[in-house]
């Protein structure tokens, strides 16, 4: 029986020597399973059937609180950046287990998007309980069909990732921020916000995505490569600006998940304002410098670290070579609109946390002390 | 001449061996110089003149944004806390250098409170002077009389706190925090909204909290020895909940800026969620674990640190035995108002960076890559 289940392990992980693995090589698929349906190509529009009956709520809302723990909280992040860009209307990002016993403001004209893979994170559910006895509307996005939150909640997206065995997530992050991708467009174009032509190009970005991440896959033997440059390190900083602030603090958390260094993740603007000074030639700097409204900023804050000796390995846009002449390390990213990067560069920071933890010895799908679905608070 | 500065820097110190010793124990007396004049003790009322002619702005804000940086931007999440809970306006805070370059939505009924003890810092004030040409209102809190900040705003409240040497923020921090309580309590008292014995409390606690704050160096010997025990660690978490993960944040940042220990300061509920993967015996975790209302919750997390054999050290409510008895260490603080535990809890972890900075060697009064004003970009 033991050999059976071993087997069926092996078939079930379908090659690959772990699911994580294999999770990441499925983000093209997944990514494309979140859009299916959703974009109408002909007529270059948005669908989100599930929604349309709160669209006039979404519209008319003064704010929207999205609540969320963990790698969904970062998700959350990115999709702040995404709807105050797009459409305009206020978001807060709130922890949910903070969010819930701090005595909240809601009002009944709040929208609360609650993201949880699972849909059975205990502190979330508990969160849009009380937004939803306060009058707030529930939008949850969640990937486990069924489950608790979509349940909880007025109305919401699937995220279609397909089931998730690594304890740490990885493709369920990325569809996790299509989905709110997909949202904050449609939210615009309801809005008739945006001009045409830019709705098109976010559009076309989207659809290409997983041609795009398929191409980031390009770059694993390098990355494998720097991660065994990186391996032996204690500590680990990322960094990012913007959009992709979000992004370091999920490259962050992976590495801590799962090969158990002590990452953290930045702003890069904040370093001047104290991290700086951990910084010498034992930290390896992580940085997500792709061509985006940051990249000017981001070179003067690699140009800091390099200035400590700090170490540093850059996700910078294909064919750029100015960060190459100054990064100790360089992961290629192709070229695309802004609000796609956080997807792209997640992929390799999600490989470089992968090849460490391996070459550490660690149990990537199942890290110590972790569970998969946090169901207790 | 060399002989003739280093007496006179001896005299400026006043008998402590660094400026940030002298800045943490004139805490007691800069937090009264910041509450001088603005409490009405026959009336319990607050008093800020400054301000008075915006009132009828602030309490009409549908929303206030807090932007800063470093140890401001912390100063700001307790503020949030406050203004939330007792004027129940919204508050969101933003890295001053993310808001800057984001696109930000700002309306014209909102209020930006900038918060920085130079008044210099630059991307605060290019914060404000974006929130400005947008049509906000603008106040400032900041130490430095006459700096930039208070100049470009509309109005605003000085912290009083004295000239602060140390590079690392001690008194400033704890002032801008008493400044942000005088607000949300000026707030709450315009609005009527809390009933008058709650305010009178909230004061008490206030014009009590120097001689707390008198209190909580007593465990100043035992904070050296606690220094000693970890002050060969790599890495440090710093765990809170509610009103007092701003404070872990603090923690994290002291103890990062001037001892060059990788420390991380985490709201202790996210621990589940990623975290405490890294937790070995090797990790010191300092618990903020006072007797308020995230009580309950905090013991479970702390229960959990242990189970993974993490070595705590907890600020405890002077008294408790359950935590004393689960703990590796504690540090008591005075029982006090849920309101003042952020400016308490402070001061033992200030000292605990202090002493393991000490122990480790390093310039505590002006460390490596850091400067006092981060006046560029």
């Amino acid at each position: 029986i033991q050999e059976l289940e071993l087997e069926l392990e092996a078939l079930e992980k379908g090659g690959y020597d772990h699911f994580m693995l294999k999770e990441i090589y499925e983000q093209p698929h997944s990514i494309a399973n979140c859009m299916r349906g959703r974009i109408d190509h002909e007529r270059k529009k948005i669908n989100l059937g599930g929604i349309s009956e709160y669209a006039a709520k979404l519209l008319t809302a003064k704010r929207i609180i999205i609540v969320s723990c963990g790698t969904s909280w970062h998700a959350g992040l990115v999709g702040e950046y995404l709807i105050e860009e797009y459409a305009r209307i206020p978001v807060e990002v709130e922890y949910a287990s903070e969010f819930r016993y701090r005595h909240p403001i809601i009002n009944q004209d709040d929208i609360v998007i609650a993201i949880s893979q699972s849909g059975e994170t205990a502190d979330t559910i508990a969160a849009i309980e009380l937004a939803k006895r306060a009058g707030a509307t529930i939008l949850g996005i969640c990937n486990v069909v069924g489950s608790s939150i979509p349940r909880l909640s007025h109305t919401g997206m699937y995220t279609h990732a397909g089931p998730e065995i690594g304890v740490a997530s990885t493709k369920a992050f990325t569809a996790q921020v299509t989905a709110l991708s997909l949202l904050a467009l449609y939210l615009a174009q309801q809005q008739e916000r945006l001009p045409l032509s830019k709705i098109t190009s976010l559009l076309t970005a989207l659809e290409t995505a997983p041609a795009l991440i398929t191409t980031c896959f390009q770059s694993n033997a390098l990355i494998q490569h720097i991660a065994g440059e990186i391996k032996d390190s204690t500590n680990c900083l990322f960094l990012g600006r913007g959009i992709n602030f979000p992004v370091a603090l999920e490259g962050a958390l992976k590495l801590k998940e799962i090969s158990y260094i002590h990452a953290e993740g930045y702003p890069a603007a904040e370093m001047k304002h104290g991290p700086i000074a951990l910084i010498d030639e034992q930290m390896p700097v992580i940085v997500i410098a792709t061509k985006d409204s940051s990249y000017d900023k981001i070179i003067s804050n690699i140009q800091e670290v390099k200035a400590r000796k700090g170490k540093i390995i850059a996700i910078i846009t294909e064919g750029d070579t100015v960060i190459r002449a100054i990064a100790d390390y360089i992961i290629e990213i192709p070229p695309c609109e802004e609000a796609l990067t956080p997807i792209l560069a997640t992929i390799p920071l999600q490989l470089l946390a992968y090849h460490i933890a391996v070459m550490r010895g660690c149990n990537v799908d199942q890290p110590r002390n972790l569970a998969k679905s946090v169901t207790v608070e």
